[in-house]
C-alpha cells in the first residue's frame, strides 16, 4: 500500500521522514516518481493530476493538503472518491493569530498610524472600547468558531453568519440569505473565512459593502475569489469602507502594478495567515488513514455536493 | 468640599458632567479657576502645580489621572500627602489590546511584511508556532499580569520579571537584579511595562540587549525614559535586535528629524496604547474619594518611598 505525495517538495521531505518514523507500513512516493500506479491507494496533494481514474486506478482517498479544497476541480474527480480536507490544528492556530492581529489593527487604527509614521506625524486618536466594536465573522465552521473564541476575551461584540443555522456561545448568529442584511448592518469589522464555492464567489462586493455601517472595515482571510477587488477600491474611495486587511488576492502573487500594494488603507500580506506544517498536520492525516482502514468516518471529509 | 481638576480640558467636560450627575456633593472646579483655595480637598491632575502646600493648604489627596506617576516630582510634593494612581480598567484593557497587537505583529513578521508591501514584494516566510516563541514581560503588576493573561490563550511561552518575587500561573517568573540575565536569555520578544523610577531609567540599554537571544524583538509600552534610544538603533543595525514596537519616546511628540520615524524595523505609535477614559475611570476615582471619606485605604495609593 502506497501514498503518493504531490505538493511542495521541501515540506515533502518533512512528510516523508514523519511517515518513515511513525507509519513504515505506508510506502511513501513523491510526484512525479509514482512507480507502479496500481499500488497507490492514497493521494496527498495540493492539486490533483488530470485523469485520476486512469492514472491511479486503485486510488481510495484523496487527502487535500489544505483546509479549503476550492483549488480542486471536484467535478473532474472520480465521482465516488472520498475527498478529505486537512484540519491541521497548526492551520487553525495560524488563522486565529492572524485574525486577532487584523482585528486589533483595525480596532486600534493601525493603518492610520502606519501612515502617520511615514509622514512623521505624532497625533493620537480617540480610542473606542472593544465592547462597542462589533466584529462579524462570515463562516461559522471549525476555523471561524476558533477565531471567535480567540476574539472573545478581548471583549468585542461578536456576530457570525453562515449559510445554515449555528449556535455559538457569546456570538449573535445569523443564517442564510434572508438574514445577511441584518448581520451586515451590525458589522463594524467584517471578517471573511468562508469556503470558496460557486455561491460565495464574489460575495464581498459593492452590494454587500453598501449594507455595512458607513466606515466599516474588511478582513479577507478566505480566498481571493471572494472579493471583487475593484468594488473594494470604490468603497474605500467613497468612505463607505475605512480600511482592509487582506491576505488573499484574485491573482497570487500579486502583479507589481496591483493597486492594493501602495493603498494607504490596505494592509496586504502574501497569503501567510496560516501554513500547513507537517509537524502538526501529520498526526491528523495519519489518523484519517487509520480511520479509513478501520472503516470509520474521516475527519474533514467534504460533502461533494456542497463543495466543502 | 471641592475637587480641583487640572488636565485636558476636553475630557474635563466629561468628568464634570459625571460628577454633576453622580456626586453632586463634590464641587467641581477646573484649573486655572480655582476659586477659594481653602475649600479644595482633592486634586485630580496629570501634573501638579508648584508650591502645592502654599497654593492648596487644605489639600487631602492627590489623584493622578494616569496609571504611572513618573510625571510627578514626588520629592516636591507635601511629604504626607497621599498620592493615588488611576487604575482605570479602560487603561488596562487598552494596554492588553496594544500588547496583543504588538506581540502578534512581531511574532508574525509584520514589520517585514510592511516593508514588502511598500516594495511590492509577495513573499511568504516560515511561520514559528507560538509555543516556541518566548515572550518576556518586564513588570509584574496589575497591568502586566492582565497582559500575560491576554497572551496566554494565544499559546506563547510566557516569562515575567520584576524587582520582587511574584507567582503567576502559567508564567515563569524571575525576580531581582540577580535573575535578570537568566530572564533575558529566554526572551524572543521582550515587553516593557515597568514603572519609571530612578532604578528603571534607561534600563533598556546596550548591556541589556546583549543578554537577549540574537534577533530578539522589543516592545516598549512603559515610558520613553526606559529606553536608551541610540542603543536601540545600534542593536538593530548589528542584528542583535530584529525589530521594535514603541509607543513611548524620550521626547513626545517626537521631533520630525527623529531617526525612528522612518526606520524599517520600528513600528512607532504616538503614546496611544491606553488612554484614561472618564467613562470607565470615573467610578474608580469616586470610589477612592468615598473610601477616603470613610477612612478606608484607597486603591492605587502609591508608596512614596518606591515611587509606584
Amino acid at each position: 500500500m502506497a501514498l503518493l505525495y504531490k505538493a511542495d517538495p521541501v515540506r515533502g521531505e518533512q512528510w516523508k521522514a514523519l511517515f518513515a518514523e511513525h507509519a513504515p507500513d505506508i510506502e511513501w512516493r513523491a510526484w512525479p516518481d509514482i512507480g507502479d500506479p496500481s499500488g497507490i491507494e492514497y493521494l496527498a496533494a495540493w492539486q490533483a493530476p488530470d485523469d485520476l481514474e486512469v492514472l491511479l486506478p486503485n486510488l481510495k482517498v484523496l487527502f487535500a493538503l489544505s483546509a479549503g479544497v476550492d483549488q480542486l476541480d471536484l467535478k473532474r474527480l472520480p465521482h465516488s472518491l472520498p475527498v478529505v480536507r486537512l484540519l491541521d490544528p497548526g492551520i487553525t492556530r495560524g488563522m486565529c493569530e492572524y485574525a486577532s492581529f487584523a482585528v486589533l489593527s483595525l480596532h486600534r487604527d493601525m493603518l492610520r498610524y502606519r501612515q502617520q509614521q511615514m509622514a512623521r506625524c505624532w497625533q493620537a486618536h480617540l480610542l473606542q472600547p472593544a465592547s462597542k466594536r462589533r466584529v462579524g465573522v462570515m463562516g461559522l465552521g471549525t476555523q471561524a468558531q476558533q477565531i471567535l473564541a480567540t476574539l472573545q476575551p478581548l471583549g468585542f461584540a461578536l456576530k457570525g453568519w453562515a449559510r445554515s443555522a449555528h449556535h455559538v456561545v457569546g456570538v449573535d448568529c445569523y443564517a442564510g440569505h434572508e438574514q445577511l442584511p441584518a448581520f451586515l448592518g451590525q458589522c463594524d469589522i467584517l471578517l471573511c473565512v468562508l469556503p470558496l464555492t460557486e455561491q460565495t464567489q464574489g460575495i464581498l462586493n459593492r452590494e454587500l459593502f453598501r449594507q455595512l455601517p458607513h466606515g466599516a472595515a474588511l478582513i479577507n482571510m478566505g480566498r481571493g475569489g471572494h472579493l471583487v477587488e475593484s468594488d473594494l477600491l470604490e468603497a474605500l474611495d467613497s468612505g463607505q469602507l475605512s480600511g482592509a486587511v487582506l491576505d488573499v488576492l484574485q491573482q497570487e502573487p500579486a502583479p507589481a502594478d496591483h493597486p492594493f500594494w501602495r493603498h494607504p488603507q490596505i494592509l496586504l500580506t502574501p497569503h501567510i495567515a496560516a501554513m500547513t506544517q507537517p509537524e502538526s498536520a501529520f498526526g491528523v492525516l495519519l489518523e484519517n488513514i487509520r480511520r479509513f482502514e478501520r472503516g470509520e468516518s474521516m475527519v474533514g471529509q467534504i460533502d461533494r455536493t456542497q463543495g466543502y
